[in-house]
């Protein structure tokens, strides 16, 4: 499954949570990374990321696509990475 | 179609672009806003962002799903905002 992650988050957990959601997924821009990801892998991704947020004040909303026929992808200006290519 | 805008543009350019975007879409979290459109309000809405943006330092993507059966959502900690709600 795709799995686009994108968070808005206080800024003392910013990295943290980059770092942590690039351990699964590619950053693409800024609060966004993107991504396959197998079903055991989310869970553990949402489990990583539970433990570093504030559930009060930090909001970080994941997009789930089932195929990746079901979606396409387009974009305006400068694509600043994308998943395959290394950084 | 649903569509997923998620936005990376220099900071002066930043309240054009959400204002612009939140004619067509919601704004669910910084620097990400959805919704449903017809093709024809979609191709409005990049026209408009396209004479806004800076192709070389701004970054636009948009998620255009076929069918909102495709895809899930999931969030952790708070959702600042939904499709549907009033802000």
């Amino acid at each position: 499954m795709y799995v686009i992650m994108a968070y808005d988050v206080n800024v003392e957990r910013v990295v943290k949570v980059l770092h942590t959601g690039r351990r699964y997924l590619t950053w693409v821009q800024n609060s966004v990374l993107e991504g396959e990801l197998t079903p055991a892998l989310f869970e553990r991704l949402k489990a990583d990321i539970a433990k570093i947020i504030d559930p009060n004040q930090d909001a970080v909303r994941f997009y789930v696509i089932k195929r990746t026929a079901c979606f396409e992808k387009e974009f305006l200006g400068h694509s600043k990475n994308e998943p395959g290519q290394i950084l």
